[in-house]
């Protein structure tokens, strides 16, 4: 960490911040340049509160050296964690495809899907049972209810699942899901973080909507520091001043993330696009780009989907996607898992 | 609505939907252009899904007319709405000011921090209990015992509180609260605002990073349908591509929301541009184009502040700002509240 | 062309300015609804200025259903248009590879690196002769001199050459380039559109930082429009919130644009990313999303460029990436041209 | 300049590196810390291309200290700059209102405009002659001979005036113009800022759409580097995901930019917004928050505009405007100029 001085900083300012810098066991090199006079804060900086240094008015500015996470941090963990879910490996050359409908609607409806993905070869079964709707008006979920219907669907299919939780109170139902998803506008829900960082289950943390690759690794964390160390990514889209999609996919962000940390990435090309034609292309990008995996929305009807029908695919569409996806993967030198 | 329709759209698949949508009991217009085929429902939209819609192939595109909000739209409600918390009238002419620090530390600093900002003029006194950090490595707040330290320093000085929630369990803990928060990351918190809509007490409504206007009023109508119509809303910046400010305060949306909403709006220049020096001039700002209040940071330390301190006045600085606000409200019309 | 009425508009209002629509030859449809009355255009509305009709205070909203742009449309052109250059044919399967150093720096360097990237496999010689540089205390380029080089270097191994124009009086300079670029800081340049809308010679135009797609082929209009119809999209990044690259690579632009357009679109991952060792993931996925070439930075010695050495490839590393690219291309269906 | 290592540089890499360094003149300081080995630069890192230092793959970041604009510095030049366009004061105290159409269409148009602009107590007539249209089909503007008609209005009222200049090709025509502007699509023509810093005529510089304070700054100072130190800064709002205005003004510029520099600084609050009711609230936010000055569009027959029409002030709405500017910009202590 440097910490760069204002023209009018007193030594006497100066040399009382370097004395409780030291007092809680750093080091501390000084350089004085022409224009500007600076300190480098050496030892671990986690105990340092940047917020606080920033309110002495003799500081100019505060500059970072080394990444705020440390769990997520590749630096500290060179080796690709693979995570296992329901004896699925996810990360470290498998691919993973999950894939199911926005919403779950009715038993028939999501078993069906479920049949129809895994006849296609995804390995996770999707679908939303508690949802997070722009509009009050909108439907909600089944929530309770589709939690169950997704369990039928794994019992008929031997799919496992992977679904949403939005609220902690809701975390006793979610104690048989498989991987448990948080969702974009949940990213910096911190107090669900804290809480799934006490389970032993993996769980898939989306990116938010604005969120930095920083900020969405320091969610990551949370996760991680409370002793649960199975967190997938999945880069869903960002909010950019582009109109003509939902979001714009930062594909970037798959070697990105790739390089500072560890963790396994999968990438959703139905939200990021919002446009069930424009999947292909995206889940092709996303392989090539390293993706350890693809979250697809599929459904049996999307025309009479009770959410993001214009966005899923039908199970005929998603069949002829995966004979793409399935020489893809292999050609860019991962396994379907 | 209207709904245009692709150039390869059969006779057969257009009338189908109009049935559907007339069995909806909407009206249809239908209008047939040189490129285009378009049709306009009549009639309340509200029940139709745009999802569903959209997942139809020989749909073009759909254009929504009317807003999809209501009860926070001032075509339904043209009075501008004054809230009352503890006695404190917000809205309609009275200009509110919210003041303390971001986190409660300790009964010393809180109650001090009270008796200062009353003694200059605040209305309510802030202060975080309950704190969101980027970083699961810093303070977290002193969650349920600073709820209490806040009450304490209302005993003290008579000054009402609003604080911040961050998660439905913790709401039992609110209940002696005068204005509940909403924070930014929380805005799109689904569960939590359909909780707070049981209540009958006023809640502080932030915009969240990358809300639009639009997302910003649906937040609001999500807790006003469940019943409770006490929503103040607040912008305390979006993120941008600017990065020499914290965020980047979005002064059009005060007129813009008080043009298509008549809940209250009041502004935190603290937030918005995370510097001390910067909050006067956007105050100033915020008074001229309309706002009805405003929340600051105020710090009794804020070298020693645990979060924040960066954007925290000391309370010096905040009563020499009290005494420029004052007159420029007045200048522009309202009332110190 | 759909305009929306006010509550308050009058009848007078909406019958005057229906006659001055038809007038200018235009059919009306009107729809009257319970909340709002509208009237949908039919005919050419390219003769109706959206900035005049919004001036009627009468009128909320006024949305438009078709594209603006016509020449660039793939609605009324749905053949992929393939563009020769020099002899090569770009787009329609084709797959072209244009690479080189961000500057031209001195004989020795361009014929260099241009006989290193021909032995590659790339099919044009790119460098930047006139450099817009963000500081003017950076090297500009040299100028007339570089263009000389280029060509130099052209006939020292028969690569056609790809380089920048930054102003209109420059252009009897570029006579003899095979390909003229337009930077993404002049996307908006409408003046040197104009002018190179006179020219028969192909131009790629890069997408500007904060460009959306409909501006960025309303751009290609203007070139279109003077007559000259080579133009080649070049999607190189845009700006967002997320600073950990240089620039957000939109690979759902690659194929929004070849939906709505007809013209080859090729990708630059040198600037989008900013960092050398990314150019190879996101070239990969540039490829998989169907576009039609990549522009590349490659430099003899990039620790001594002049400028962009950190995004540059040393010539070795381009012909490594080669080696992955041509395989690739062809695993996607199309041909190294 | 901080240098940051890589944890695997060589001690000969490093030493390498800083005898190139020191042979340019430079000091260096070492700081070795546990987890990062960083060198700060000593004295006028201006001559250090950070580009070619990033190349060097043993360095892990390079963070620059001091601002990379001198000229436009307030470090260097702590005073407000005033600059005297047609013996009218800009800066410094003063506050100056320029007025007029987006475009000037005729001479009845433009001599009626200045002549009610004027009696309101504009100081300047704008006025566009070249105008930059998203669309080659949009009115493109009168040209030279609207340059001349704006002369006539000049001679009739008295009033100086403001044009947009958008090629370096057209300078010779606005020989007889009073202050040149620069619009928001050219802050980064390049060869346009270098021709206009060798006029010594005031330029009024737009910024940028997606521009940084930064980034805005070092346009200025391309011109200022050129010798013309007369540069007038206008903020018109930046792209950001928000839709519900055309752009979204930056306010906290305005003091920003008044803290790293000492040139004035306008508001253009007609393009910011868009909208023509959205001006006033957004002008006295401007004036609240520290501006030198405004620049509205007026027209006299804003539905008939050939372009903005939707953002203009007919003359009596700006009478009226003027009425509030006034006081406003006294009671903020300036003095209408």
């Amino acid at each position: 960490m440097i910490i760069v001085f204002k023209k009018n900083a007193t030594e006497g300012q100066i040399k009382t911040l370097e004395g409780e810098l030291r007092a809680i066991g750093l080091g501390i090199h000084e350089s004085i340049g022409e224009h500007s006079r600076l300190i480098g804060l050496i030892g671990d900086v986690s105990r340092v509160d940047i917020d606080q240094l920033q309110a002495n008015d003799f500081i100019e500015e505060i500059k970072r050296i080394s990444e705020p996470y440390k769990k997520a941090n590749r630096k500290f963990h060179p080796e690709d964690t693979v995570i296992e879910a329901a004896g699925v490996q996810i990360g470290g050359g498998s691919f993973t495809v999950m894939a199911g409908p926005c919403s779950v609607e009715s038993e028939a409806q999501i078993v069906q899907v479920a049949k129809d993905v895994k006849a296609s070869g995804a390995a996770f079964l999707r679908g939303g049972a508690f949802k997070p709707r722009t509009s009050p008006y909108s439907f909600q979920g089944l929530r309770g209810e589709g939690l169950h219907l997704l369990q039928t669907a794994r019992s008929a299919t031997g799919l496992p699942i992977v679904t949403e939780i939005m609220n902690t109170e809701d975390l006793p139902l979610f104690e048989d899901v498989d991987i448990i998803q948080v969702g974009a506008r949940n990213m910096q829900n911190f107090e669900l973080l804290k809480a799934l960082g006490k389970l032993g289950k993996p769980v898939l943390l989306k990116r938010g909507l604005s969120a930095t690759i920083e900020e969405w690794l320091m969610s990551a964390e949370y996760i991680m520091a409370g002793g649960n160390e199975k967190v997938i990514l999945c880069e869903r889209g960002i909010r950019t001043f582009e109109t003509s999609m939902r979001n714009t996919l930062d594909i970037s962000a798959v070697p990105m993330v790739k390089a500072k940390s560890h963790l396994p990435v999968v990438v959703d090309p139905s939200h990021a696009a919002g446009i069930a034609w424009m999947v292909e292309p995206l889940a092709m990008a996303a392989i090539a780009a390293g993706a350890d995996g693809l979250m697809i929305e599929v459904h049996n009807d999307p025309k009479h989907a009770l959410s993001d029908g214009a966005q899923s695919l039908t199970p005929a569409r998603f069949d002829e996607l995966m004979t793409k996806i399935r020489p893809t993967v292999e050609f860019f030198g991962k396994k379907i898992g």
